[in-house]
């Protein structure tokens, strides 16, 4: 079976976004007052899997060992079937 | 009034995706097999404004003039009330 994955990866709360204070300059230099600004990154592929379970046991897997750095990163997972 | 407001920021159909080639490669060297992989920025902030039509205009004006590259990115602008 064929799932679509949504990974979303954040820094954790505390930990300083410099790219999201580099925007909210750049945004100040427009003229814009904006605050709370924050960040995240999106990953999605396909894969195949024997059911929805295995799949997110893997996609943690990823997670853990290559797509996030668990110290400073929460993420979250979203597995939908597709055929 | 405030709003919160989220952009998420992906390539355009078609556009090379180097972020998603290397994650592609790097999954299969921990021996995962996936296909169309893409990633996509999501950006949140809060700020003011008379109403929501004219923060919509605002963000529309922070996404062409340095958010996004019109040329290579899709943007979608979510704008929520919260007081």
């Amino acid at each position: 079976m064929k799932y679509r994955v949504k990974i979303k990866i954040k820094l954790k709360k505390g930990m300083l976004d410099p790219e999201a204070l580099a925007i909210k300059k750049g945004l100040s230099l427009l003229g814009y007052d904006v605050e709370n600004t924050r960040t995240a990154n999106l990953i999605y592929f396909e894969m195949n899997g024997k059911d929805k379970k295995s799949v997110v046991d893997s996609v943690e897997d990823m997670c853990k060992r290559l797509l996030c750095n668990p110290v400073i990163h929460d993420y979250k997972i979203d597995v939908k079937r597709i055929s």
